[in-house]
């Protein structure tokens, strides 16, 4: 017997037939003995058409009446799944956020969650055998009106609840069957990941492999939920199939994973730009006249590069931010042209980041130095370099991009036989 | 200063544009030194959207899930409402069913109001001027979960929450501009009444005229709440008309009626049968024999005519049924032939149930004496009559009832110059 949480997204609950293939996997858990929680998002396009209404009715609106209103999409499906589940002779019943109660600050519309008092659930399970269908994304806030977490949030409603409960494990049912080593469609040689370490999954995420959002990995990373991320459409058309839980990736502490390879995975960015300010004066508070202004305007710098230029006075800076942002912060730079005091500035949107993740680099030494040994065979020019413990990243030009992937995925034994 | 109730149905909220025609109707009443609660429907649609889903999930399904699948309509309508209100500058917020509480019976899907605490919505009122805006049709049950009520249950909100706050008015806005003397289909010089009794309201509404649903009718009656029935769609094209308020009907106690008519209204329905039982034996228990089968097919009987025949022993009865129960009901009563001991039963769905209706009969005689007069003149046949201190209702051939209509409003002086 397990506890378990099940988290479906809005492509899984898309319309009735959906509905029905999910409770299919919920039933499947309860035949087997498991006690189930369930959160569920609202059908795919629902939200996208709360939201739409919010700003067509204005453009600046409170965020109270926007979560009163988004939230709905929840609370559609999770009263649907739950007559689904009854009606297929599964004793379940919808929870909303206040009635559980989900508690969360008073941040409308990025609303964190306080508290969740699971006893009430918890006892449901354990007397009726009870499967608790959770609307996702939602709670309440110090002011007795619903809250909403922000994009993805329904992911943390899974998380979070499966720390309040007490679950072994948290299900993440989406709509791809796990976390990959790198893109399958840049290396097909790609492979699933059986297991992933929390802090290599919050480096993939971020790093673009969008599986999972990244405050939810956060979350399960701090109360060590175990996080699985399976794929909910792996059997539509065959519902007996569901007798067969699909497979996955586990997310998990990495004293859990037994044989663990240096390098998990290779990701990359292609929505990253750089820029170059030469000829630095290398005094102390440089670095603050350049990214104060640009931490102001709300722009992230992510790879930080200083070198020391010829003549130990002057330095060069090299930075990345978002594609995006490159035009806003190039502005935001000249505009303090003065108080740094640079010679000239450089940059370009056509560069990607490749990052290479692992936590065996920790006691593995000269992995950084294969990589750029590689590359460099390759004739690929490295433009900057950061490392932390546990990931390599490396700015390249764009047109590089796969074939750095590749070279990667195969120097570190990743491409599957 | 008026305190005031305002109510939009589903096609006064369909879209945000509608919906901004909503909130300049708010707009007008605070402009105009008003406090204003208002309760709205789903945007047109919806429920019906949500109900099918539920329907077909399961054909059997939890009633408690129902509710909180369909409550998700009027929520997102409250939401954009407030957030419309806001953007005009009137100071708006939403309520749901659990957040003022509206405390409900336990029966899930047709639930009773029982309790609305209004003191907090009345502080806003009066302290801040703010509009509460309620999502109608919803209540807290005693499990903590959602209860609606039934199809036009926000009538029932709105009038319910105006006893609550202690309305001066409550203004339900419609697709119609009021309560007319008869049907204007059938007489073109029906005019529209500016007032009428709670009693007259409550049977023209069920017979036909269904401008208001009953149970909102009896619960206004009840509390004394003066009720306005109203166009919400006048002046859609001409927003700065609004200033002017639209015109309605005022439904009150018949003490505000000062120049009170005889008749108020001439009602008609053709959804009626007439069933006829001949020679039925005249002695006790008889009409149980013939009315309690039908009572707990759950048949409603309306109209109940028994002659005496010929002999004295033997008597006819008469009876009406809705149209769409005149086969089942025909089938019950062959059914109890034995119990009842009739010698032939005669039936027809080609019949039509005219209505005479004021409060003003009470204290004039020979009302009912005319009507059958200036039937007669036209050659119309009464089938069957009923009385009541402020309704005389005729049953005749179906192919008479607009002739019979326009006889019997002119008669009683209700055609306008």
């Amino acid at each position: 017997m397990a506890r378990l949480v099940m988290k479906f997204g809005g492509t899984s609950v898309a319309d009735i037939d959906r509905i029905r293939n999910v409770a299919c996997h919920v039933k499947r858990e309860v035949e087997a003995g498991n006690q189930a929680a369930v959160v569920v998002s609202a059908m795919a396009g629902t939200t996208n058409q709360l939201v739409d209404w919010t700003r067509t009715a204005a453009r600046f609106h409170d965020a109270r009446e926007y979560d009163t209103v988004v939230a709905a999409g929840e609370q559609v499906t999770a009263g649907l799944l739950a007559i689904t589940l009854q009606d297929m002779g599964v004793n379940a019943r919808s929870w909303l956020g206040w009635q559980i109660p989900i508690r969360t600050d008073a941040a409308h519309g990025v609303a964190r969650i306080d508290d969740i008092d699971g006893a009430v659930l918890v006892e449901r399970m354990e007397t009726q055998n009870q499967v608790a269908v959770v609307a996702g994304f939602q709670g309440i806030a110090p002011d007795n009106r619903v809250s909403t977490f922000g994009r993805g949030g329904s992911d943390t409603t899974a998380v979070a609840l499966a720390a309040a409960v007490g679950a072994d494990r948290c299900d993440i049912y989406t709509d791809v069957d796990g976390v990959y080593t790198t893109d399958p469609r840049v290396v097909p040689k790609a492979s699933r990941l059986e297991k992933v370490a929390f802090e290599e999954m919050l480096e993939m995420a971020s790093l673009g492999a969008k599986v999972l959002q990244v405050r939810s990995v956060q979350m399960a990373m701090a109360h060590g939920v175990r996080t699985f991320v399976r794929s909910s459409f792996a059997d539509t058309d065959a519902p007996e199939h569901h007798l067969e839980p699909p497979p996955g990736t586990l997310i998990c502490d990495e004293d859990e994973i037994v044989e663990e390879k240096v390098v998990t995975g290779i990701a990359y960015s292609k929505d990253e730009a750089e820029i170059s300010l030469r000829r630095v004066a290398d005094k102390p508070g440089v670095a603050a006249a350049v990214f104060m202004p640009l931490a102001e305007a709300n722009i992230n710098v992510d790879m930080i590069v200083q070198n020391i230029s010829e003549d130990g006075s002057l330095t060069d800076m090299t930075f990345t931010v978002p594609a995006i942002d490159f035009e806003r912060a190039s502005e935001v730079i000249a505009g303090s042209r003065e108080a740094i005091g640079y010679q000239a500035i450089n940059g370009s949107t056509d560069v990607a980041k490749i990052s290479v993740i692992g936590v065996g680099m920790r006691s593995h030494a000269g992995v950084a130095a294969e990589a750029f040994q590689a590359l460099a065979a390759r004739g690929i020019n490295i433009r900057a370099i950061t490392t932390s413990e546990i990931k390599i990243s490396i700015l390249i030009d764009a047109s590089y991009t796969e074939l750095a992937v590749r070279t990667l995925h195969s120097l570190y034994g990743l491409d599957e036989n």
